[in-house]
């Protein structure tokens, strides 16, 4: 395989689980990578990977790195501080010069925002640390899918929705041209009412989430509700909400509960089971891409083109129980 | 004192402590109150009192009681999922005919809601367990200005600023005519971006919370900032942020570092030491009156007229250190 260049870098969270940061960074140069670390990419400041400052000029630099892929150290919380001073027009430019920005979590937020200002496509997937460097070796599938990404072979992915969900396939229909978007759905909903929240139409919107009570899920998926952005969509797809904490006084409530009251609220089909969100198990899902969404029986097909090709020929690899048969 | 007429009713999460509605109750009855308590008071769905028809009922028995006073239960979570049924109109009219509604926390939704929707005022202030059922019994100043409602007496309010915050009042100019709302921050941020949200310019946003990290804390007010919505503000006033949870990696980042910040980005003063909040010791404020603002020293006056009436002559009571002495 060809040698591709790797960018980390930390606009987020302090790294401080660095044996997972040296893990990751050990296998990236296993797999014949050309790692080059951000020189700030172990700072500190506070909570911070660096004062604001310190994480606007490494985003800067990831931005001019020329590398292949801009790969964030780890999420947490930093992004929505400097949203008004995100470089977009160089992070988008990168991205036209064939730069992939890949991150999740906190990370979410640029990702949309950059969408909201540019239009250009980076890439929810794995963060270094948690993902690459993973105590027990990498993920097979999360490692296949940024393969693909590397190499240009990925034009999809594909999973299977568990059969307690299957009815919201029930006459599902085929899109066509719909963009996807998304991500953590508490950063999201962070961006809302603000000039960084993307006017996705007819969107496939994607959502997961971590350690949060079903409750504030739901108060979070209202809020685009009322907003009229669910309205506006195509699809809802969840991944995994993870961690979510439930008490004793829930008597029932639960991510269950909200999902199926969702789908008696809007048209919109709310798809579950994507292997995304705040598990090992992760494809990477190009946000602000257009793609082609098909079902057969539980099997869901989520297509996109190669950037700057058509839609094609390609192979999908996808983290359900049924699409294990790897070939890397 | 006259005898008042008080209504009690269940608009958010389930009554689970039912010997602190109880205490509430008799409280309120020992006052030489009429109180009268919605048939759905108790009622519980899940997590809920009642399911959301039970729960939009009992708003509308609420503004139909012709009570002096509606008053919640408690807050919890609930009122977001119902926003796009709430009989404004009918809440709007009982407000106009003299029912003050009063309660916070969840029930920040319905009264900002209302207030977008209808310009109607309601209070911010006590609930009926954790307040008047308190164990060790209710708050003297809570009760006093529950009085000062009840009586049509109070106009106001005042608090000392901590001394560690009395920065923000150098060069303070008084406020005149400002529209006073708020509440607390997480139910106030999720309605941003909806039409439930209150397009208040040049107001007094008072903001509380508890059981937040400061982390989050900071990104609601960056999500205020980023809307528009604190550069429209006159003055910005932080109530108590009650059990906020630190972590070790926190490094120093917490609500006195997010204060500071803010008030680095932000036009309007940042006021702290206003007693309202998920604390025993609170004032009653009016969301979406106009109010006058004054400082003297750390001292500030918060005043606003009686309904109908004018501003005034009248008196003010304050949770700070230096206002305990009250004649009731």
């Amino acid at each position: 395989m060809k040698k591709k260049h790797i960018y980390i870098y930390s606009p987020s969270s302090a790294v401080r689980d660095k044996a997972a940061f040296r893990r990751g960074l050990k296998r990236l140069q296993a797999l014949g990578h050309e790692v080059e670390v951000d020189e700030a990419a172990l700072a500190t400041h506070q909570r911070f990977a660096g004062d604001d400052a310190t994480r606007l000029a490494a985003i800067a630099r990831a931005a001019a790195s020329k590398a292949d892929v801009a790969l964030i150290s780890r999420g947490g919380y930093g992004l929505t501080r400097i949203l008004d001073a995100i470089p977009y027009k160089a992070v988008a430019k990168a991205v036209e010069r064939g730069t992939e920005f890949v991150g999740l979590s906190d990370f979410t937020a640029l990702q949309c925002a950059l969408l909201a200002k540019t239009g250009a496509v980076t890439w929810q997937g794995p963060a270094l640390g948690e993902d690459f460097g993973a105590e027990h070796g990498p993920d097979d599938i999360m490692e296949a899918c940024f393969d693909d990404l590397l190499h240009g072979q990925g034009e999809g992915t594909g999973w299977r929705v568990p059969a307690r969900d299957a009815g919201a396939l029930e006459g599902f229909r085929a899109l066509h041209g719909a963009t996807l978007w998304g991500g953590n759905l508490c950063v999201l909903t962070s961006l809302l009412g603000t000039p960084y929240f993307p006017g996705v139409d007819k969107g496939v919107l994607f959502l997961e989430d971590v350690n949060e009570h079903p409750y504030r899920i739901e108060r979070m998926l209202d809020q685009l509700r009322h907003a009229g952005v669910l309205a506006r969509q195509k699809a809802v797809v969840f991944g995994h909400f993870t961690g979510t904490r439930k008490v004793p006084h829930d008597r029932g409530f639960d991510m269950k509960t909200v999902a199926a009251r969702l789908r008696g609220l809007i048209k919109a089909p709310v798809l579950t089971g994507l292997p995304f969100g705040h598990v090992q198990t992760k494809v990477l899902l190009p946000v602000g891409a257009k793609v082609e969404v098909a079902a057969d029986g539980r099997d869901v097909f989520l297509v996109w083109g190669h950037r700057g090709a058509g839609h094609g020929h390609g192979h999908a690899h996808g983290g359900g129980q049924h699409h294990h048969d790897h070939d890397h």
